[in-house]
């Protein structure tokens, strides 16, 4: 860690960093325990020390599990931004980078008043794109148990069983399995699949309706992602035309990086979704209204973008969603979603449910 | 709502509020479907218009739940602040209230060239405070399944089981009832019962052991919140005394409310936390560690907080915990936790699951 502070104050050219962000606190000190969405610590990384500030509910559990990180004790008496002017004064610090996307402006109003801010250039955030062979195993175990719970989702769809219904199966099986889900499943039936992040609601299965599902599995705080759509009956001509150019604009997406790995050095993460979103414009379908694909990690949606305008650069150690989509308002959609780890090589496909067409 | 917004309007003396928190969103709005911790919408509720800015994902969703907002459909190449800058314009905006505990830096000062702003001053989490008898009633069925949870989850505890098999259960017994949890359900054996928000580990239980469990039920976007701290074998006489101490604090809060409510027009929350906080005091016990309350609502926290910097006062309507604590590292902790629905006439207590010592 005193390594990385140096590193990443040479770079920012000022004097400590600032770390807010839940997940990005859950990447440097590999504790789970605050709760997202609420700020419940801080870490300053200085050039002499790393600290962390929580209040009493956690100081017991920062002294076991983030022993080298200085811990400082916060409270409505004993507020972060007075302990913060203390340290700026004794450290004699200049400027404090700060997360600019997770700072709120009360906070930054406050900051501002003891020391001067810049932006901390999304180093952390930058960081946690280039995943580590550990992080890959976890990501990797979690894409497995997602695709045994699309199995295992398959012999449970049935008529009259409601989206709500089937939500709950799937996160049912996860758990069963000691895992969570990384976010609530998307589970669409008929006309609702056209929105592409529908909420399971009462709506009971008809035949001949197409079963959207879109879930992940979060093991060890790393999460998968994996959409697969599916026609409760006999799909239609107009819908296997959707489907087969879904899959389609995903194949295009994976052989654009195949090729592009081999011969060139640089791939930017808009030309992977140029190629998908390009090719449904082509077959004479509406632009996907959503970005190709986005990296994942500790969080479901994480850099680098695979959106139009994107400016990341893939790099070797990223892991990334491809997942093109189709949505008809009235009548349905299809999204097929993957994860790819680029290994420097090779983008492999670590999900690996079945993506022929599926009729039940 | 468009009544709702020239009253809040005229409040503030500006011409429009930015809403951007989530749950500020659902409240408004009734939608569900954004997920939480990620910046995809927002409201902006002008003299002329109530706007909701989303991306394609959600269009279809927007016009069939929220018709009654003008949706603006941002994207990549249609962003948020150049729609905003033509409304501006176009309302001959002049000021917007914006929330600081949720706007980013980064929004903020993108919006700042745009237009003046000015803070909300917490307009729509005030309006939370006070529950609706709809609401009122979400959070009493989540209390419902949260003492239901209790009682089952009691017939699973054994020796050998982990922290993470027993929340595993508790979250698998609420998702069976068709509802969810409202966060990851705090289990925490022996001396682990010390550390306030305990992440549920490998931790196997043995004879003779504490066993705090902490855990929320959500139902219809409602949460619940309530915590028991059990003995899993005879409890000691200092472990006995520690929670009768406990559960004398939070008696002697719910007492105080009840005396002042009869006898007096307005009582202060840092007031109800003072009597808790004193009484373990006095008893020779550590100072609590955290508030003894917070509001509860579409959030597990939220105001009013019963903390001792709190400024809230206590309103009709208003639905929070009374959880005090007492935790000695290497030793073990006891907490006791339950809602209370003040009405206008009486504090009622909306949790009821056995606070009585229990020895299993």
């Amino acid at each position: 860690m005193k390594q990385l502070s140096g590193r990443l104050l040479s770079k920012l050219s000022c004097n400590a960093i600032l770390v807010s962000a839940n997940q990005n606190i859950l990447f440097l000190t590999g504790f789970d325990g605050f709760c997202k969405g609420e700020r419940e610590a801080y870490l300053l990384l200085t050039k002499q020390k790393n600290y962390i500030f929580t209040d009493g509910r956690y100081t017991e559990a920062v002294k076991k599990f983030i022993p080298n990180f200085k811990l400082i004790e916060i409270s409505p008496s004993k507020k972060f931004t007075d302990i913060l002017k203390e340290i700026v004064v004794k450290e004699k610090i200049k400027k404090i980078a700060i997360d600019e996307d997770d700072i709120s402006v009360k906070e930054f109003l406050k900051i501002k008043k003891i020391v001067k801010v810049c932006s901390d250039k999304n180093t952390i955030q930058k960081l946690r794109e280039i995943k580590k062979p550990y992080e890959v195993s976890q990501i990797k175990k979690a894409c497995r148990l997602g695709d045994l719970t699309f199995k295992h989702i398959l012999a449970q769809i049935k008529t009259g069983i409601t989206e709500q219904e089937l939500s709950k199966k799937i996160e049912m099986f996860i758990l069963s399995k000691n895992a969570s889900i990384s976010f609530a499943p998307i589970v669409a039936f008929g006309d609702n699949s056209s929105s592409p992040h529908h909420v399971a609601g009462s709506k009971k299965l008809q035949r001949n309706e197409t079963v959207l599902l879109d879930f992940g599995v979060k093991i060890n705080n790393y999460c998968s992602d994996m959409t697969r759509t599916i026609f409760f009956g006999k799909a239609t001509d107009e819908q296997k035309r959707i489907y087969e150019t879904v899959l389609e604009a995903q194949n295009k997406a994976i052989k654009f990086l195949e090729s592009s790995i081999v011969n060139r050095k640089s791939i930017k993460c808009f030309e992977i979704d140029s190629v998908s979103r390009r090719y449904i414009i082509s077959q004479g379908f509406p632009s996907i209204p959503h970005s190709l694909g986005h990296g994942i990690g500790l969080e479901v949606h994480e850099n680098p973008r695979l959106s139009p305008k994107s400016d990341s650069i893939l790099k070797k150690g990223m892991v990334f969603s491809i997942e093109p989509g189709i949505y008809i308002p009235g009548f349905g959609g299809v999204r097929i979603e993957d994860l790819v780890f680029y290994d420097g090589k090779n983008p492999q496909l670590i999900s690996r449910a079945k993506k022929q067409i599926i009729e039940l």
